[in-house]
């Protein structure tokens, strides 16, 4: 846990510089507009700890499989996140030494990321080994309106001198991903260039040829004057450099305004890119950096018009919920159906893969409620679009006649995880994928998506369950062996009941889209049961699955049990684990922890977050009373789970609890592994727990629930959602709870179980 | 399967050249002495398909891990085998074009691995590319008389030309393990150096700092006199050659004599390196090629005299058995008990360690019966040297209190290996390691190792199964969570019934020795259980768990069940995968492989070899049943564990055959992976079918027992065992069992169940 950050409702603000946490920050004030992203590494040479991270969005490179025992069924090849060019390069050397806050005496330091608005803003006042002293200040975004492109604004004012200096404004594509396998560089050069105060460096990746090219327009201002001044152009391999002699004055100012953009051949064709690149560069430059900065803060402000959560009366509270919804925002805006979630974003390479059933269990919910639905829609297509790889990957493992195991860990479609225990038995993330479907169709009321996408997802992973699950004649009954629940600290068990229970719902949802789209669409649906091969009698398969399932269970408790045999471990809570082993995962060994009643993250109570309805709250509260217990929570993704449960079970306090050991998981890097990027992905969880958690936000029966509380530490929280064609803004305060329908339409809700009518833009008080 | 190599009692023969199959003859012409061996790799250079391998035995590396993910526990760096100096190399360069097998036409071609008097024969007759045609014939040995040095013949003979020959014989050092995991090489040179006919090199390994100097003395002879020629020396980076030029005549043979000798920091001080490698070299060269053949020849006929199987009537089988029993010998003399028997041996690299529990499961019946006690013995003392190891390597998984857990692979006492679900969790290998201490005993009579080595072991291997079991409050037994068995096609099982088994007869067993150290060497006993910090309340404990043990079990079928819910699986025999798909790990997904009930080698089946006593034949009968035709057989550990049980059956037909799967495993490339190495320790498996299985042998009650059944394909077999002090040859042949008594001391065996006085130098028939 660390406190060097500031709290600020809007802002994350470091101070004075500490550079023994610089990839942290790197990390947590990374920029990112859904296309590109970076950490927030510095414009110039670093020579201490950093990690350089640029990022393209669905650029990724198959890197060679590093396993220690080759297991049939794993991927020859992985895709992962791929480091890019490096386009925020500007060096500058005064009288032979280069600025490099590593090496220089630090008078004063500030960097700020501004969440409003959606910059990165940096000070410092420093001394190079020279004796010479500046103040630099940098500011710089990308672009959320020119969404290929970024700018940046850095400012130079002498102290102590006046002279010449150089300043070498450069795009690197040199790069290695930190987490390449065999220390291989994935990059080639297709071509550098520049003319004046424009250079470029086009690459394309080795194997899969993704090209991209990366260019910059420089412009140096004194007194709000451009100097009339040539670059000198450098070029190596996969290198370009627009090199400029300036003279600078004792407490005046020199600004370099820098242009930058990426194109990539997923969305431009490569004959055009030079041409495309330079009118990109021309559009932005001739904006200006002000103007462009102009739009960003608008684009942002509409952002946070429809996101935005206020608390008050908490300011780390404030601080921490915004960086998670920020962050969000950064990573995917929806615009694309080929790009999803990374659990890094763009803030870091590890985990080397983009998509996680994170997605679909906790991002989609935020999208859903605070976007226009085509976002969410767009994370199902994305699944869509690969499901002829799901079917490949499925095949790979003996299973066949078009049924779909989706990858665990994926860029493109294709695996990218190599420990059987999860790459072949972590399965349940099938379901959930399957569970957004069903989550997308009741939330926005789309009926027609499960025609046109949802019945060929749904089918293919209903055909995965059908043939994973085995007739014990033992039991008389259906078994599914050898799976890893949600619970990675128990590998290839038999019977988890969430995977279980997850499997037959698909089987049971599958009949009710088949019933659905036949009744709503007969002659289209009629076609798409052709297309994917169909045969009724499927179904009579998948009902007698449904009918005949065995849920592993402990009949004196009263509770479900975790999987098989989970009671003959020894039973003790959490808290009887000294504070000096925790956590767990860092401490003991991996057969230890296996061997241990503790859950990683919710298994059962997963189960029970997904499908609250078919429970009733003595169930949940006997299952959440076994279960938490032995929860170590070593998971970023199970707090929110949790947070929501005890929101239900009226447990105000815990609920809350959970809650803030998510909200400021990377400002403070509590898991000491911020460095390697940001948690995105349970940024979402951490929404979840205020909206379905705090805000008891449900739909059920086609309305809109809500059963709120008000956390005692907060003075109010205010959020808006959508759902389907309502617009509502809630705010729970100490009085009650205020509705406000910002449409112009009447429309009905249920708070605390009891109907309520909102005239068309009215707000109610409950 | 393959059948290029000719069938003969003695003799392997290749007679022409496949250089399609190249390194599969690499690996079963391997030569060794127990302290260096060497791949059948040509003497000069081949740019065909070849794995080029020299061992010296004890010399290991700590290559870096390479794993997927970390886990906890993991070595950070493991030992392997490591690839050495190659000694053999001749070049021989003919106007300008050099000697390579692959580049030239082969007229004629003949390889003999020669067993009976152990030495590998190469003559071939062959056209260069610029047509010269010249005969080689080349005979080499690595000593069993001097083991620390080999010797060649090396014969040319020119076809059709007379002239100047370069002939380059050299050692080079600058070799790389094919199983490097980051593409590293592992030697540093410390020196090289040439006198006249003289040169080495000297290497030390990085990070341990073993040191090999490598010596060679070449000479040259034509018409029975040695050539007074000079060699040209030629040094470079770990790399020393002696050059000379020849004039050699059409049909007149020159010869070059090539003495080899590898000393190792393991055995000799380097400060003395240089001066023993030169009287080392003096001492075999002045005896000469033909005298050290003819010692290499005795040698070999002592082994023989007490290691050979004659079986009449089958010359495949008389090859499979004694290439077997070459095998065994080349890799392990017994002499040195740092050492151990690698699965590959000195035929290759594969599974980067030398010791398994292959060696105390499978091997030590061999030594025990066809060498002296002490060859045993030191197999027993080095698990007792790596018990400190053993204790650290239980610490790093959590256990404590003097607790011990074997490594699964090792060469120096680290665990070498790094999968999760074998490192950390096939912890039978314990119990096995336990279980030849016991055999060890009962065979020799030898209590007093009890007390030097057994008791110090034995503790600390029950104390490390009292932790690993944990006190079910469901069940109201001790259970055993997450293993592998040595079935690992399941893998995090429960309550394995084999480990169960085993780990309940370990601490049985510890009490047993207990007792009877402390009844037989009751002062010596106190010193040693108070120096191993020994409570006698661990033996109260220890008893609680032997009584309470839960053992799984189907009453339906009255078999034990190999782990809980093994009857939840598809229940298939094996006879129902379509054949395509056999081996099964070749073709199946690994969690397909996992979830169906297909056994990889006896699991429960070796417990019931193991402690055959235990049971009634009916017993056994309703196990092999039911568990026989689920298995797969794909260890080469498998088959002799089932050839053993079926001959206890009287399933003969049954025994003969499992026998057949393993005896020619490698002459005729059964599993497709000789080019490996050859499967060393799953010979002494083979060896096992015979003695144990075909003519039962067993001890019990302190008496030697047979119960010999002879094979219908066979028209007798015939060895000698050792058992204590009695020697003995047994023949079985259609006209009974004939036991020969070479003792001369009266003695009494159990034949069939019936008690057998055989006099001194006597022999009796059955």
């Amino acid at each position: 846990m660390k406190h060097y950050l500031k709290h600020d409702e809007w802002k994350v603000i470091e101070d004075q510089f500490h550079p023994e946490f610089n990839e942290i920050t790197e990390s947590v004030f990374s920029l990112g507009n859904g296309r590109m992203g970076q950490r927030a590494n510095f414009e110039e040479s670093f020579s201490g700890k950093t990690l350089q991270g640029n990022y393209v969005a669905g650029v990724y490179y198959p890197d060679k499989t590093r396993v220690g025992w080759w297991k049939n069924g794993y991927p020859e090849y992985f895709a992962k996140v791929l480091n890019a060019a490096n386009w925020i390069g500007i060096d500058v050397i005064i009288e032979g030494v280069k600025v490099d806050l590593h090496q220089a005496i630090i008078h004063d330091f500030y960097r700020e990321l501004n969440m409003k608005e959606g910059y990165l803003l940096r000070k410092c006042d420093i001394s190079l080994s020279n004796g010479k002293r500046l103040k630099i200040e940098s500011k710089r975004f990308n672009s959320m309106a020119d969404d290929e492109s970024g700018a940046i604004s850095y400012q130079i004012t002498p102290i102590n001198f006046s002279g010449t200096i150089q300043i070498h404004a450069y795009i690197d594509g040199d790069i290695q991903n930190k987490d390449s396998n065999y220390q291989e560089k994935f990059w080639d050069e297709v071509k550098v260039g520049s003319s004046d105060n424009r250079s470029f460096v086009w690459s394309r990746t080795k194997k899969t040829h993704f090209e991209v090219i990366t260019g910059q327009e420089v412009h140096i201002y004194q007194d709000g004057q451009k100097l009339a001044i040539q670059s000198k152009a450098e070029t190596k391999e996969k290198y370009s450099s627009l090199q400029y002699e300036v003279e600078v004055y004792e407490n005046k100012t020199t600004s370099i305004y820098k242009y930058a953009v990426n194109l990539s051949s997923e969305n431009h064709p490569t004959s055009d890119f030079e041409a495309h690149l330079s009118s990109y560069l021309s559009n932005i430059s001739s904006k200006g950096f002000d103007q462009m900065l102009k739009e960003q803060a608008l684009a942002w402000a509409e952002k946070w018009n429809s996101n935005d959560i206020l608390i008050e009366g908490d300011v780390a509270a404030q601080q921490g919920i915004r960086f998670n919804i920020f962050q969000l925002n950064q990573t995917y805006t929806g615009k694309d159906d080929r790009l999803n979630i990374g659990p890094k974003g763009f803030t870091g390479e590890k985990y080397g893969g983009s998509t996680y059933w994170d997605t679909e269990a906790y991002c989609i919910p935020f999208y859903l409620s605070t976007a226009p639905s085509q976002v969410a829609k767009n994370l199902l297509i994305y699944r869509w679009k690969q499901l002829e790889k799901a079917i490949e990957n499925a095949q790979k493992l003996g299973f066949d006649d078009g049924a779909a195991l989706y990858p665990m860990v994926t860029m493109n479609g294709e695996e990218c995880h190599n420990e059987w225990e999860i790459t072949f038995e972590e399965i349940h993330r099938n379901g959930a994928i399957a569970y957004a479907i069903h989550d997308y169709v009741q939330y926005t009321d789309d009926k027609r998506h499960l025609l046109d996408y949802g019945w060929d997802v749904l089918l293919a992973i209903a055909r995965f369950w059908k043939q994973r699950v085995n007739w014990s004649e033992n039991l008389q009954k259906y078994v599914m062996l050898g799976v890893t629940g949600p619970n990675e600290y128990e590998n290839n068990v038999n019977n988890n009941w969430y995977t279980n229970y997850l499997a037959t719902w698909c089987l049971k949802y599958v009949q009710e889209v088949y019933h659905e789209i036949s009744s709503l669409y007969p002659e289209e649906a009629a076609i798409k049961f052709k297309n994917s091969h169909f045969n009724p009698t499927e179904l009579v398969d998948f009902e007698h699955i449904v009918q005949h399932m065995y849920f592993p269970r402990d009949e004196k408790r009263e509770i479900y049990l975790q999987q098989d045999g989970f009671l003959d471990k020894v039973i003790a809570p959490v808290d009887q684990i000294p504070t000096h082993q925790r956590p767990i995962n860092q401490h003991w060994s991996w057969d230890r922890i296996l061997r241990s009643c503790y859950i990683k993250q919710a298994d059962v109570l997963q189960g029970m977050y997904f499908f609250e309805s078919d429970f009733s709250l003595e169930e949940i509260e006997r299952n959440y009373s076994f279960y938490e217990p032995l929860t170590v929570h070593e998971s970023s993704l199970s707090p929110c789970v949790h947070s929501i449960l005890a929101a239900k079970l009226g447990k105000e306090d815990k609920s809350y609890e959970f809650y803030t050991r998510a909200a400021r998981l990377d400002l403070d890097d509590y898991n000491n592994d911020t460095e390697d990027g940001c948690h995105i992905t349970s940024m979402a969880g951490t929404w979840m727990s205020i909206i379905k958690g705090f805000a008891g936000q449900s739909v059920q029966n086609n309305q809109l629930h809500l059963a709120p509380f008000l956390p005692k530490q907060w003075k109010s929280y205010r959020f808006k959602i959508n759902f389907r064609k309502d617009h509502l803004e809630i705010e729970v305060n100490p009085l009650g709870v205020k509705v406000q329908n910002l449409a112009k339409h009447e429309t009905e809700i249920v708070i605390h179980q009891q109907k309520v009518q909102i005239p068309a833009n009215s707000s109610i008080m409950i």
